[in-house]
């Protein structure tokens, strides 16, 4: 099968879900048209096989988390999907097996019509196995969420849960065991993870900053605190409940993972004290659980309390591409 | 090097180069503000090692290219660039060699700073390297050059030269020997291509097709007939003069290296006969030679023409990244 025959094929559909498409598959660039006054965001993911994802992964899932994991930062801002492009390198072997290819293709399709996101354009090539996803959205000007608008006193809440992400990959590696059902259930939130895509919209004009959690709370709360020049202080308690872990494991192992685990794909955000019952009626208005994890303080340094509000000393590391390797 | 301190240290700037960019680097989304009513071109293309470069590139091309090739895209839209991302996989050896990637993102700011197309994101990850360079630009609504508005009657043009990319990658894979100078200079075409955005600004409502030459000048232009039911004959003489060869190969050679060589990211286009001072005036605009070298025809099918006007009967296949695989 050729390079154009595999695009026809299994990626090509003649009717885009979206009327801000102007020019989908099929020629130099694809155009979008976006709505006036509206400012485009931008989010590009590579995954990469032995690292993001093992070799016997269910295609299917794995188009689904390609998609997932970039319409999570368009969440994160607030931004509303206009479509994406897919970028893939594949192997002989996964070239000439259709059933891969349709799986993969199912698994991405199926999100990408979820959230309105057609797929616009791509490209193809032999290769190791690599999928290079890029999202565009649309969002008011000025209304953007973004990592630097935290500002002292705000709430800190997250999406959802936290830490079932880890919990899966741990077992899979055979760090621990989960009973067959905690398994599934943890798996699916590895495999198939959810873009709060409704809540960053409902959020806008609320929340002073946002990002969404793919390497670890703490980690990608940093990014918040960093860029913002702030602090925060988080009831780790209050973090750890996130987890509903249903296995025998540690409290200590539970909250590392809660805390530091990563590919949640929640959103953290912070918004005034005053803003308590809009954040409340975003969540319900989403249906998507909002949980109150801690408060942005002056200074800088995030610190993390226990039950009886004095400081943790445990550190806990979020997730590195580099570090790691 | 962690991943967001290699970020940091070689590809994130304060400043971004373009007005459009309202929010650049280390954010969820990159935020573009396009002018009013204006489409954003998008394109996206996924280089690999062994495949599109060799493990001994030069990084600096290496940079140069990957986002040439993408511009060369916008080029054909008649788009004007607003920015880029750069997905990015990294070996552990290169992700530790500052030197390599120093000059990488030399060879990438250069081409971006000389067309006003700022990095605005990205992604870097470890794995077989692997570079995915995703670019954005901003055509006015409805005048965007696309492969499906060929006619009959209209001429067929070429900008620059053609097939000295091929020449070159012969010569390095031992195929051929050039003279030292011609080779320098077909190695130059190969490894820092030149995309012509400024003679596709130049044709925006002059021209009824476009697209870029990467595959090959017939295969692309291949393309343009497919998308717009038409048929083409090509003087093969006009096209293969297009390759000043200076090398002792023997005719059938130069004449399938600037028919079906890839890699020269030149513009085929089309525009009607009465165009015809207009396309001349736009290639001196955008000093850009620019050389018809057939017409559109109706009815289907791709006749090439000698010297003494009668078709020829070979054939030239075009590159397919399976095909070889």
């Amino acid at each position: 099968m050729g390079e154009f025959e595999l695009i026809d094929r299994f990626f090509k559909r003649r009717t885009p879900a979206s009327g801000a498409v102007a020019l989908g598959i099929g020629d130099d660039c694809a155009l979008l048209r976006p709505a006036p006054g509206m400012q485009i965001a931008i989010s590009t993911d590579m995954l990469v096989e032995g690292r993001h994802f093992l070799p016997d992964v269910d295609p299917e899932h794995l188009g689904h988390k390609a998609l997932a994991v970039n319409l999570s930062d368009l969440a994160a801002m607030g931004a509303e999907p206009l479509g994406c492009t897919l970028a893939l390198a594949l192997p002989p072997e996964r070239a000439r097996d259709a059933g891969w290819l349709t799986a993969l293709a199912r698994g991405l399709f199926a999100l990408a019509d979820a959230h309105a996101c057609p797929l616009i354009g791509g490209d193809t090539t032999a290769g190791p196995l690599n999928l290079c996803l890029t999202v565009f959205g649309q969002v008011p000007a000025g209304q953007a969420l973004r990592r630097d608008g935290a500002q002292a006193g705000d709430h800190i809440w997250v999406s959802g849960t936290l830490g079932h992400a880890r919990l899966a990959l741990g077992a899979l590696r055979g760090e621990w065991t989960l009973p067959p059902a905690v398994l599934a259930a943890a798996r699916q939130r590895l495999e198939r993870p959810t873009p709060r895509l409704a809540l960053g919209r409902a959020l806008r004009g609320i929340a002073h900053s946002a990002i969404d959690v793919s390497d670890g709370l703490l980690g990608d709360l940093g990014h918040i605190l960093k860029a913002s020049g702030t602090g925060a202080s988080i009831d780790a308690a209050a973090a750890s409940r996130l987890l509903a872990a249903g296995a025998a494991l540690d409290a200590e192992t539970l909250r590392t993972a809660a805390l530091a685990g990563g590919d949640d794909y929640e959103l953290v955000f912070t918004a005034p004290p005053a803003a308590r019952a809009a954040v409340l009626r975003a969540g319900h208005a989403s249906a998507t659980p909002v949980s109150r994890i801690g408060t942005i303080t002056a200074g800088t340094g995030l610190r993390l309390l226990g039950a009886d509000g004095q400081p943790l000393r445990q550190t806990y590391a979020s997730f590195d591409h580099f570090a790691r390797s």
